[in-house]
């Protein structure tokens, strides 16, 4: 058992590590699987979209000029010719004087270029309309090509897609997508304390938790868990089951020894593997400093810390950005894009500078008032603490702590 | 073609009657599947978690009164009598002024109530242990049962098994748990001008856009969507598929009409199903006003507003809390689970009294201060007003409008 100091770099610097792994490569996906995947190429509009003048409302097509200055105490009339097909092209041309019944979707016929609403007009007779207000050109109409421009990109390399993306895509007609890939990532499990779920614990064994909890985590950030189980605490069998790891994922997470002694075993493991390196050996992160960064075969390797609290806030921090970066998320470590709800401090929480806290936090809803953020406290190793939590504040490697009564972000996990 | 004057009610309301719909049932289901998902029954505990008191530190085990006033300065010694196994229990008894090698996870031997971290010892020689810091009873323990104790309720009924829980749950053995069932959401796009993606428009023409849209919004509530593909507009096809659509799903969603004569054909449809009724016509949200809610053999049916981006915003207010509620959410409806971001709003915003409004933002990123809040301007019949937005702006039906330099939330979407 060795001592197990060691240095450590900040989350920045990890963060740079991990950056330094490019994402994947592209695959054509079906565009109902493509939420919040990436653009791997971007999609150039093959038409324009709208592809006609079209009406956004129930009502009259018109041309501006003849409603000018109508009011409900001074309203204008028009003959009302047509009724026009919502499906097809329009074979008419409005006259000056006229206009024509048209539906929500329907492309503006000749000689018009704004829609009056149903809810501004009266029926007169068979065919006279009763205009009570006036319009402006281009009213209620979606234009030509203000959606997409033919031969122009709709939407470039890198967009997330989320559900008006895949939409967009959908109007311009685009069935299958270049996507940037899902990671496929492998979980180990050490430490011969270890058993499996289904098995009894005896003293001193613990059941496997890591590996269902962080592949539930892996999951959610749009990443393939596989879970290889559990790897005795020898290097011979530890290497080899590493080695198939990499060989069959993009990224290798091992977990569950929570020792020094396994720590180390790790790093050795790893590095006897052809081709690899350890880059980091620890992180100032609390919980979660004693992190191991590797590379191998050009794949990221992470040594998460054993205790349980510890090893889902090092997914949460950095795990989960390393799996949206790799899918080709370009903001995927930007913090301003974590979940928070805004809580004030229940009580002071003092911190020791120079590492980043992420403190577990219970919020006690209150009416008419921010929830109070109340730390819970508790050894990381207990799931008790993190199953009370709803989130997490965090405190700056710079800082000394935090006050009662701050008003805080509170990261929803 | 009505003229499409209805009775509308409040969000509130509308909600009230989304309440009414119960719960699904339960099944069983594999932990690893269960993320996001809510517990339908308590998980019980079968045994104490921990099952012993174990180190949560690599140290040494020993009895706090003999590391007693012990400072980097006046350090006491203890004899180590052995190095305990950390996947068996300690058959030795610890005796006064002797202490135990310890790991991470090993469980205390008689004699022992607290560890000491190895980081505030000393190896003198083979087996003195220089003690260079103070502990408390308890100290860096893991107590027998705090996570967990036998034969009470570890997660109640109700819970959101976040991976969290999910780790609970295997720490206590459980493979398999009872889970309030997914809804089956049916849907169906109708509207004579609708194509299906891999069809070239004519004009007046339109791709199905919302199926896909909305199918993605589904399943990200965790709902299983099925898409039933477009439907003509005539009153024996649309009774016909939704007949089928209600007797396959727990929700069925129709969209895609937009124009008021589709809306009435979708009242009648529904009205003609045995066992049903309109609950309501229409709801005080812009956009999203002509959302039809109906009831058939117990089930919700909704009928979206044609146009996309109204439809998104009826999703993400109404019908995906829908969907959390159905699966067991008890705070499916609270607005305080958005997701957002604070921001500076760039401009005033105007708003009708009597409805609330949901305006499409874009953000504009800045340094050392929240970001700027753009509205973006466009007609709600555009996918382009909702690609460019990075979440919405809310409007309360009591307010009549926000001001230019607000700082507001910015629900992301």
């Amino acid at each position: 058992m060795s001592h197990g100091f060691f240095t450590i770099i900040s989350r920045e610097d990890f963060e740079e590590l991990l950056k330094g792994f490019a994402p994947l490569g592209k695959e054509l996906v079906d565009l109902s699987l493509a939420s919040g995947r990436v653009l791997a190429e971007g999609i150039i509009a093959a038409h324009d979209w709208p592809l006609l003048d079209r009406s956004c409302m129930d009502g009259f097509a018109l041309n501006a000029r003849d409603a000018f200055g109508a009011t409900e105490s001074n309203p204008g009339y028009l003959e009302c010719t047509a009724t026009l097909p919502i499906d097809k092209m329009p074979s008419i041309t409005v006259q000056p004087g006229e206009c024509a019944r048209i539906a929500t979707g329907g492309v503006l016929p000749d000689g018009t270029d704004a829609v009056i609403m149903v809810e501004y007009t009266g029926e007169m007779d068979g065919t006279t309309i009763e205009i009570r207000k006036s319009v402006t050109p281009g009213e209620n109409v979606m234009q030509r090509g203000e959606d997409a421009r033919a031969g122009k990109v709709a939407l470039e390399a890198g967009t997330v897609m989320r559900p008006q993306e895949i939409g967009l895509a959908a109007a311009l007609g685009f069935e299958k997508i270049s996507l940037v890939k899902s990671p496929r990532v492998g979980i180990l499990s050490t430490g011969d304390e270890l058993i499996e779920i289904n098995q009894t614990p005896k003293p001193g064994q613990v059941r496997d938790v890591n590996s269902l909890t962080v592949a539930a985590l892996v999951q959610r950030a749009g990443g393939i868990p596989t879970r290889y189980g559990l790897v005795k605490d020898d290097l011979a069998s530890l290497t080899d089951a590493l080695q198939t790891a990499i060989d069959e994922n993009d990224l290798v997470l091992l977990s569950g020894g929570s020792s020094i002694g396994v720590r180390d075993l790790t790093i050795q493991a790893l590095e006897s593997i052809p081709d690899s390196e350890t880059l980091a050996h620890g992180v100032a992160l609390s919980p979660g400093k004693p992190t191991i960064l590797g590379r191998a075969l050009g794949k990221s390797v992470l040594g998460l810390p054993g205790q349980v609290t510890s090893a889902l806030v090092v997914m949460h921090v950095l795990i989960l950005p390393l799996i949206r970066h790799l899918q080709g998320d370009s903001k995927a470590f930007d913090a301003t894009r974590r979940p928070v709800r805004k809580a004030e401090l229940a009580r002071n929480l003092a911190s020791k500078p120079g590492r980043e806290d992420y403190v577990r936090i219970r919020l006690e809803e209150r009416d008419n008032a921010p929830p109070l953020a109340h730390p819970v406290l508790g050894k990381s190793g207990l799931l008790r603490t993190i199953v009370q939590a709803d989130g997490l504040a965090s405190i700056p490697a710079d800082s000394e702590g935090l006050y009662k009564g701050d008003l805080i972000d509170i990261w929803t996990i």
